[in-house]
């Protein structure tokens, strides 16, 4: 499938027929959202294959590598290419680890089913993920003001482009303490979207994000909390609802949860401590 | 983690913080959706494990089964049943294969990951779907009427509890060509809804479902129209937007797809020859 760079940048084109309000059909030209298949490799070896729209493809690998807890810093990541063979079309990714990481492709897959799965029971999960990755610190006391929450899914809103806004394309953006949004990335699965923004988070070797909000368009699952923590993200923000794992996995962690944050309310899941109520 | 019976129904309550309208926080119970891992076995080896709201487990793995290609009549597929171990917390299920029908774990790793992606590239994996699956027989000239269509969101909706409208659970429904709604699962994940609903019209002896329209809430990837195609069935509609492998997809299994249907208005992508005009 050869794509156009319009279509690399996640957007399609076709004739569809569409019924009009007042009745009747006509033809017009839409728009659609690029699902294509990327093939993540550590050395030679396929990891995982996530479905995602094209662009930014090294920052996805990345923030994926990182969530799964097979990188760590920086420097344990030391290349991420494209595969050059034709027949890969631009769906094939390699990674090359630092010598001094281990990495066991056996341990990896039990880890790795993490993004579609979290292992054979939750508690046990969230347990082993809570190793992997330390808690929020607790004691830091950092805290974001009630407008500037309200604020941030219009911020976010506006920071995508119209086809995404109405086409049903995931965001995930992540905010300083002020609301300014620092990174926007946009695919059609949510996790990627978040593996685009933390991976180029850590890319830039901007690792922990002890004092940020990630924000996703649409719900959070125990996928999203768990990539927020990888990356030191301590306050998670949803437009729409959590899941059971996701609340009780920010709890035990120390993320505060943020969910249906649509002005002008929101629930607090978890850790309300960090929600400055305004004057 | 214990579940308790409304729990297993797939909401669990708590305590959050909520910010009112007019301004202030106010402590009330709420419901969240419940994200449980279900790890689906054929014979003693783990085949996938996904993450499911719980309940209708049998249904889900029949789905499942069916849409990767691994049973393809009710007597494939000899006996579902939870693993009884405690410690499995009735997240294990085990599926027995009738002796005939063939099944490497091998082949069906290739081919076990289209749930969450569809192979190295999305042109390939369509033949190699097509390939497992027959395309919707064109000749048979079945339609559906457009107020027909028009009325699937509203008995969708009424259909749901009160939670999973509001609550942002999955919904998938099977109607027949006069609208009437045969079968209907909700789940975290739009693909498990989907499975549970052609999992319970597998396990009846149901299918094909020729003469069928799946409907889902949510949007429609790759998946949803794989899966509706291993049940035979020949128009998918969703509430949002199509994935561009979905259109592709649909475009050459012959199924007429159906995208933001929001009456009064709605997209077809594909075979709009099975839209009848309303006089």
């Amino acid at each position: 499938m050869h794509l156009s760079d319009a279509e690399r940048q996640g957007i399609g084109a076709g004739s569809i027929i569409r019924r009009k309000e007042e009745g009747g059909f006509e033809c017009v030209t839409d728009e659609v959202a690029i699902e294509e298949p990327l093939e993540i490799r550590v050395g030679a070896e396929p990891l995982a294959v996530t479905m995602r729209t094209p662009g930014n493809d090294e920052e996805l690998a990345a923030g994926f590598l990182l969530s799964e807890g097979i990188v760590r810093t920086r420097t344990d990541l030391k290349e991420i290419a494209h595969c050059t063979l034709p027949a890969s079309l631009g769906n094939v990714l390699n990674t090359t680890l630092a010598p001094t990481v281990k990495f066991t492709p056996a341990s990896a897959q039990r880890f790795g089913t993490i993004s579609s799965s979290c292992g054979l029971c939750g508690k046990t999960s969230i347990e082993f993920l809570r190793q992997q990755f330390p808690a929020v610190d607790l004691s830091a006391q950092l805290q974001i003001r009630e407008a500037t929450l309200l604020g941030l899914p219009a911020r976010l809103r506006s920071a995508q482009g119209n086809f995404a806004r109405t086409g049903g394309i995931h965001a995930a953006g992540i905010f300083d303490l002020e609301g300014n949004l620092l990174l926007l990335r946009e695919d059609i699965g949510r996790h990627n979207a978040v593996d685009k923004v933390i991976g180029r988070a850590f890319l830039d070797g901007l690792l922990p994000l002890r004092h940020h909000i990630l924000m996703v368009s649409g719900r959070s699952s125990l996928e999203i909390v768990q990539k927020a923590l990888a990356a030191g993200i301590p306050i998670v923000a949803a437009v729409s609802a959590p899941s059971s794992l996701a609340v009780n996995f920010a709890r035990e962690c120390g993320q505060t949860l943020i969910g249906f944050l649509r002005p002008p309310t929101f629930n607090v899941y978890s850790h309300v401590e960090r929600v400055a109520l305004d004057p």
